[in-house]
Order: C-alpha cells, then structure tokens, then sequence
C-alpha cells in the first residue's frame, strides 16, 4: 500500500480552500478570528500563515465520489465544505471537552481564545454548515443536508459514548467499535454520499460510496487509536501517549482489556486510579496494552475495514480513474506514518 | 398592561411538549438524559418532574403568528419546536461559558452533568433542530429553515459580543444594544418569523411580525438585564446579582458607566478590578448602576422598543383574538415581576 499523498488531495485543495474562504467570511469578526486561527490560516497576532495544514480528507472523498457517478467534483464543493465545517466544529468542542493543547503541531485555539470562544466557534460552524448547504434549496442539496444532519446526530452520539467510556471500567471490545463508528466512520461515510448525492448518482450507487465510506471511517479511526498511543508527536501533531494520558478507553486499550490475564488487571487498575497518571504509569499502561496483543489486535481489525471498504466498490461501475483516486485514499489514511 | 400569564401560553403548552417530547425521542440515550434534565423533564436520578417549568415565549410567539396571518397554531408546531431548540441549545452553552450555577431553580446541566456532556447536549439540540424542520422539505419548512439558520448564526455572534464585552472597558451603549439585539431580539423575530411562514402569510406578513418579533426581543432583554440585576433569585432562578457577579456589561451597567462622573468612574474600576467580587462589592457596583441612571434608562428604553414592537402589529391586518395574544405575551414578558 502506498503513503505517497493521493493526487486527490493536491487537485482538490484549492477548490476547498476557495469554498472555506467564501463561508468563513460570513462569520462575524470576533468568531471569524478563532476559526481562521482553528484552520491554520492566522496565526494567534492575525498574521496570514504561509502554508496552512490540513489534509482535508472528507472533502477529498466528497469530490471524488462525485466523479465516481460520473459527475464534476466542483458539484460536489458545498456538501466537502459543509462537512469540513462539520468536521471543525467537532474539533473545536472535542478539544474543548478532552483539554487537548495541541493540535496540528499548534496549541488548540481553547488554550489562547478562552473555552467560550472556542465553543462558539465550533456552534457557528456547525450553523454554517446546514445555512450553507441548503442555499439555494435544490432537491440534491436538500437530501445532502438531510443526510449531514444524520451524520451529525450521529458523531455527537459518539463522541458522547466515549466520554461515558472514560468512567466505565467495563467497556466491551463490541461497543468501542460501534463508538468509533458513531464518531468518526458516520462523517467519512456522509463526505462520501455527499459527493455522490450532489454527483446526481443513483441510490444504489449513494448507497455502496456511503458503506465504503463507513467501512473506510472504521478503519481510519483504528489506526487513528494506534497513533493516539503510538504515534510519534512531530508526526500526530500532539502530545505522545495523549489518549493515555486522558485514560481513554479507545480499541487498543479496551482490546487488552479484554485479553484477560494478570496484565490486563494491572492496565485496568492504572486507567481506573485517581489522579494524574505519572510519565511511568504511561509508558507501563503503553507496553501492558501492547503486551496483551491491543496493538495487533486493533491494525488487524482496521486491515479487515480497510478490505471490505474496497469490495463496496466492487458493487458499482466506477469510472477507473475515480476509483484508483478512492483506493490511493482508502490507502493513504490508513497507513500512516507511525 | 397585565402581568397575568397570557391563555396562549397554556394553551399552546400541550401542544408543544408532544412536539418536543416527540423530537427528544430521537436523541441517544446518554444526550437525552442530559436534555431531560435540562428541560425539567427528569431529576437527576432520571426520575419524572411532576409539573416541568418554562414557558415558552418562543413557542407561544410561533403559534399565535401562524394565527396572525390567519392559519392554525397547529402548522407553527415544526417551527415552534425547532425555535426552542435552539434556544435550549444556547441556554446549555451560555451556562458553560458563563460559569452560571443555576437556572429555573435547579443546579445547571454542567453542575451534574459535566462541561463536556452539557456541550455534546446544546451540539445535539442544534443539529437536532434543523433536522426536524427540514422533514419534510415542503417550500415553507425550507423557507423557516433559512431564517432559523440566519437566526442561530445572528444568536452566536452576540453570544461572542456579550464574552469580549466582559474583557473590555469601553463598551458604548449603541454596542450595547446592538449585542442584545444579535443576542436575543434575532431568535425571537426568528419565532414569529417562522409562525407566519409556516402559516403561509404573505411577505409582508412575515416582515411586520419579524420586525414585532424583533423590538418585543430588544425589550424583553433590556427587562431581562434589570432583573439580572435586581431580581428576586425566587422570581428569576439565578443567583443576586448573578450578572454583576461575572462582571457583565448589561445595558443597565453600560448606561450608567456612560453617564460619566466620579461614581460611574468607580463603578468601573470596580467592574475591572481582579479576583472575584465580594457581597459588599456587588452591592456597591448595583447602587451604583442604580444611582448612575443605568436601571431606569433601561426600563425607558424597554418602553420605548415595546411600543415600537407594537406599532408593528398595524401594519397588518390580524385577527382580533391573535392580536390581543401578541400584545398579552408582549405585556407578560416585558413586565416581569421584581
């Protein structure tokens, strides 16, 4: 599998960054600044940042899927900016709620804002997102935001369930994999009908983009849990072992777990203690969870994602071009540099 | 004017706790929890509250404006209850921003809850709200789904006034006015807004309404920012002096900092002084407001934005019955008890 960047993302770049500009700047002055700021575009005086990050991996699949049913991917441009917006204000609370401080090698905008700034940074995006997609009302922007909405309803359900996992100690492999689904594969697979729906493909042809979108959101998010622990800090952009830190109860961690046997105790009484955990307890819950076959046990079950995300695309005609961009993406996202 | 409780708002409260239950339903159950509470649906043991609080305003303006323009209540129902989502949303957010420790009598969601579950709460009302008004996208539910949009965004911007206000020293009146208008005055012309395009009123209609919508807002807020002040904790369901407490600068405070001289002067140093207030402190920076002119250029001023909202009522011709309930709600609201 390649980890060479997939042309998509270069040849979609600016379309998306024109459509950001464009609804960042209805924004009022004051909330404007913390998302400029969020994006990569300013840096905290208000100076423009020379090369703003971001990969913009939802709106990639939005545009690509709306190749993939033989449409232009420029129709495909308000369903990838409201998902993207969607995708931020998600971050912006996530931050918010974990007390993250980095983020994209950068301190999270709730350090140097204020938690209420931030907050309502992402509650204007996530406003935008909907005003933007539903004008003007044709029939495929009304389904979009139909199904941006679902989408929506559903990361929250996610990210909800995650925060509850932070105080069970007896969450099961099979409810971690659904959270991970809610949170993060529901965004990827509606990115995904988005560009189909706005593409004017067929329902069978939304329908099997939406399920590799979900497949492929289920892998991406365990290989995102294997960087939340292993990652390297240049290459993640945050802290090392930060859902650790945080005692999250993300796959490998709950795969473990479930190992059984006297080590998984001993991760289990680690997560669970009061307190700060020091730089040994992490380092010692880091290698108890590998130990007990959490690491392999999570690529493992991404690898499996990652294959039935591609057989989604098996059930449609696609043309080859469309098809070999979704495969460099699928490819791409899921292998990245550990 | 009479301060008894308006008929519209008992009779339009069945109506609209079937529309919410309705849409609640659909929430995950950890989200819903939260919200239930919120509402006054549920203790905190998750128990039914015998008699849940609120009124209603936003609903009940909805429901009379559908009778304005001369259709039934009953079609402003997807409006109504997507106006009080949202407003829902915003009261769970603001009392995360504002560290506010009470509301309608009972300890704020984040209190029990957590900041991160109250916030994941607003996002889901939010996202919930649009949800609901666009199914299914009839011209009209798309129409209210615009406005509601443009409605939120106008909400967050003054939300986002309202906290740089707080920071600032140099707040002028017109400023002032302005972020209650964006605050509250927009989601409350957005409420009737939404009654008459829902019940198919003519252009004209729907501007004389929002514009009665929007001077009713500007009043009730002004009315709202005495009572932060000098309300009785029994009658508003906060803490005294709740917003001189977080150093806010209402239209009451900024009225009487602009009236100038030595004591306005104290006032403000006492506003930006460091470290939290003490009781005597808030009792002195309440006399002075109140010595300074600031409560009783208010309550004119909020006399003023009331006739005005009702002078928009004849532009239109309306039903004897929903007028005499506009002008009852705009009495009702605008005269609260101190």
């Amino acid at each position: 599998m390649s980890v060479q960047v997939p042309d998509a993302f270069a040849r979609t770049h600016d379309l998306l960054e024109a459509g950001m500009r464009d609804a960042v700047q209805r924004l009022s002055p004051g909330i404007r600044r913390v998302v400029a700021y969020h994006l990569g575009w300013l840096d905290l005086e208000g100076n423009p940042v020379e090369s703003p990050s971001g990969k913009f991996v939802r709106p990639a699949l939005s545009f690509v899927c709306a190749e993939a049913v033989g449409a232009y991917a420029e129709v495909a441009l308000p369903g990838a900016v409201a998902v993207e917006l969607v995708h931020d204000f998600s971050l912006l609370h996530d931050d918010v709620m974990d007390r993250d401080t980095e983020r994209r090698h950068r301190p999270t905008a709730w350090t140097l804002f204020g938690e209420g700034e931030a907050i309502l940074a992402g509650d204007a995006l996530l406003a935008l997102a909907q005003e933007r997609l539903i004008d003007p009302p044709t029939h495929e922007r009304l389904k979009a935001a139909a199904a941006l909405s679902e989408a929506t309803a559903e990361m929250i359900t996610g990210q909800s369930e995650d925060l509850a996992f932070e105080r069970r100690g007896d969450v099961v492999l099979a409810e971690c994999v659904a959270m991970l689904e809610h949170k993060t594969a529901g965004l990827l697979a509606c990115a995904c009908r988005l560009g189909a729906i706005l593409g004017r493909g067929s329902d069978e042809q939304i329908e099997a983009l939406g399920g590799f979108g979900r497949a492929l959101g289920i892998a991406f998010q365990m290989v995102d849990d294997v960087l939340g622990i292993w990652g390297r800090p240049e290459v993640t952009g945050k802290q090392a072992c930060s859902d650790l830190r945080q005692r999250k109860k993300t796959m490998p961690v709950v795969a473990a777990i479930e190992a059984d046997g006297p080590s998984a105790e001993q991760l289990l009484s680690l997560l669970q203690s009061d307190g700060e955990m020091t730089e040994e307890d992490i380092a010692l819950a880091a290698k108890l969870v590998e130990d007990n076959g959490g690491r392999d046990r999570t690529l493992e079950e991404a690898e499996r994602a990652l294959a039935g995300a591609l057989r989604f695309l098996d059930q449609i005609d696609t043309p080859v071009d469309a098809r070999r961009d979704l495969e460099a993406i699928a490819g791409f996202i899921t292998a990245r540099d550990f």
